[in-house]
């Protein structure tokens, strides 16, 4: 009882503060972030020795950390010094975990302000007892954030002590454990390549990356599985849908570049298999990649394009349409061919305002990578699929890069920046952004048929 | 009353010869029109002297024509004798105005197994008495289209007489009037690119066009509107959103390609007026081109791309997922940006099952195209664009080319034809396939939330 009472005061205090909605708290909030963390970097003492930084560059690199996507302008392991490094790192972890905290936030607290019958669905459906019990949430998840982070430190410092000084090792545990469980696409040492075939790096790698990835709730349900023995329904859907596309992904990467000698063809069967699962897990939000995506095939770029597009779950570290969106379009899709007339999944039912509101988010990140993708047509020399997976990667603040951002135009890294910051937000917070008011319905318009096909 | 008999008793006739589904029907009678093309146009007599043809270019071509898609292997108008370009005009009417007649049957035949309401929302939806009077719909339309080839065909062989003998003029005349209104893209005069800044000679094709393209119930309307006074709903859908494609498209091909000396660039601002619009109108299932598709920037290809995809009206000449199923997702987005329960249209209440409908459709129609492309990104060495161009004008059955298929593979070419096949029937009827029997539920699930954003 004491806990709910200060948990509301805390909200009602911050929304006091700001007059503004959750939405413009985050918006406002993220542009805090990226313009501290864009003065900080500008700093002569965020400079190795010998290189220098434009302010665009900066802004670039603040903004692609505080976003967690990980494309990057300017080296990050030569380019930044310790300082630098850890300015970045803050960005990472607040742009990371910060941010997934404060959206689930705003999730779970549509609870306050909807009808009994509906708390009770979203109470049940989330394993949550909505706006009571925030605080906690959120207090337990930010500890096991650190503990997942600490343990993947050690794990990784200890990989790195056979090839580096203890300290440097620690260092380099430190970084990449938080950069990868944030999904950052963040690394200090120039790229993943020579640890392609690195069975224990792998490993490690995508489980940090995986439970980045399914955000908050999932999170949350998955640390009090051994005690409640059940997973909520959204839970459910995050995980297995996850897992399909995961499985997809990596079966899809492993044929595709079975045979070509610029990226897997040279590997033995066991190490492409390594590779494709590490590629799969990776790309719909991750970023760190332990193959050259500028020598995929055609035919793989533009899968993983899709695959970015869909991205992580909600209130994650990762960005896209999300999965749970994908999921809600699927099963709608079987409704149909099944002849049914509710969307169902998992023996619940999906609300039509749920679908409706699927096919926003949808529409709204389909509208923002294609207008980007046109943008960049005009204002960058270069192919087509490198501008339409650059824009992807960004707009699913994944970071894989084509080869795009590196030859960008002053023009083409402003387009990439806003990408990365409305990739961030995620197309749904963009849609409540757009919304009037919700009126309530007072009349009915009688029905009308349109034929379709 | 005896009207209704006679109807009734055909199509039952017609499901017991066939012991199949109306779908079954327009699958295997498509395929046996595609069958009987293809022979016809082996035999030597529709050869042009001194020419050859391939059965695997035979059965592209006629693939092409009975799909009204218009992407060619071989030049039409050199390639062919007279008797072998009469055979790929009745192919093209058949395709045409015959496989429009079919699905709109189909359509209003739906209303045979509904429910009282459900038949009365039918009605008054679409100004059609249901099943009832479907004869005489499909007379009055049969006869209509004939009359506007007609007049297409004296427009055309009037304005050709001024460079070509009569005869000539008048089987030119013929043949194009045929091939525009049935949007099919073939033509006989190698290209209408000389064409670009012909006023009189654009005027006519966007309205054969655009006539053609708008559909069954559409042209029933309209050639019904001075009598009646009123639109159907799902005519005010069609028009006001073709309208707006039409235009927004002509305005972004201007802009785009005002300063492309290979396409516009040389034009006077007029005839980038007069050429943008027509290649808009022409762009969602024509494929009648006074510009060459090759040389328009990579943005205006993709933007292309997005407006191929989308298509033309169901029940029409044209292909795409339908303007229609657009136009739904297009509300369903604004219901959730207004904060509203239901999807309208034009004051009309869109069900939820037509709105799942219309995702399923998407859903089929990105599956089909997606996959071919990922498949012919293999299988041909072409840039990107350039394939994805390729299959998303052979799913909508436009015809447009970037390229590709003058270069196909006999693999190539064997997915292309594929593709113009299951463009033609569409997505919707594909997933009316692949639907098992509507079962009546049962039981509805409690309902469940999942997170979006
Ligand atoms: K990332
Ligand atoms: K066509």
């Amino acid at each position: 009882m004491r806990e709910k009472e200060t948990s509301g005061s805390v909200l009602r205090k911050r929304t006091l503060i700001t007059r503004g909605s959750p939405q413009q708290v985050l918006v406002f909030g993220f542009a805090l972030l990226v313009a501290v963390g864009t003065l900080l970097l500008c700093l002569p003492i965020s400079i190795a020795e010998g290189h220098t930084l434009s302010f665009h560059n900066a802004l670039f690199t603040a903004t692609s950390a505080a976003s967690v996507t990980g494309l990057v302008v300017v080296d990050t392991g030569t380019t930044f010094s310790y300082f630098g490094q850890a300015v970045l790192l803050l960005l990472i972890q607040a742009g990371g975990i910060g941010f997934m905290t404060l959206t689930t936030m705003i999730a779970l607290m549509i609870g306050k302000k909807i009808s009994f019958r509906e708390r009770l669905v979203l109470k049940e459906s989330l394993n949550q007892n909505s706006t009571e019990g925030i605080v906690r949430l959120i207090r337990k998840v930010i500890l096991y954030s650190l503990v997942i982070e600490a343990a993947g430190t050690v794990l990784l410092a200890l990989h790195w002590m056979e090839e580096m000084p203890p300290g440097k090792a620690l260092y380099h545990g430190l970084f990449h454990a938080v950069s990868i469980f944030n999904n950052s696409g963040f690394d200090i040492i120039g790229g993943f390549a020579p640890y392609v075939g690195d069975f224990y790096f792998n490993v490690v790698s995508i489980v940090l990356i995986f439970l980045g990835s399914v955000g908050f709730i999932v999170l949350s349900d998955l640390i009090d599985y051994p005690k409640n023995r059940k997973l909520s329904l959204h839970s459910k859907v995050v995980l297995s849908f996850s897992g399909v596309l995961i499985a997809v992904g990596a079966v899809i990467i492993f044929i595709f570049e079975f045979t070509n000698a610029a990226s897997t063809g040279a590997l033995t069967v066991a190490e492409k298999l390594l590779s494709s699962l590490f590629q799969s897990t990776s790309l719909r939000s991750s970023g760190t990649s332990t193959l050259d995506i500028q020598s995929l095939r055609q035919a793989t770029q533009f899968f993983m394009v899709i695959m970015m597009f869909i991205g992580a779950s909600p209130g994650s570290t990762g960005g896209g349409i999300k999965v749970t969106t994908f999921a809600i379009m699927t099963a709608a899709f079987v409704t149909m061919v099944r002849g049914k007339q509710d969307v169902d999944l998992f023996r619940s039912r999906i609300s039509k305002d749920l679908v409706y509101k699927a096919i926003t988010v949808m529409f709204v990140g389909l509208f923002i990578v294609v207008s980007a993708t046109i943008i960049l047509s005009f204002s960058e020399n270069q192919p087509f699929l490198t501008v339409l997976y650059e824009t992807t990667s960004a707009f699913g603040t994944v970071g894989f890069s084509a080869g795009l951002t590196s030859q960008l135009t002053v023009f083409g890294k402003t387009v990439m920046i806003l990408l990365m910051f409305a990739g961030r937000l995620g197309p749904f917070t963009i849609a409540l952004a757009l919304q009037s008011k919700a009126k309530k319905d007072l009349y009915r318009y009688p029905e009308g048929k349109i034929i379709l096909g």
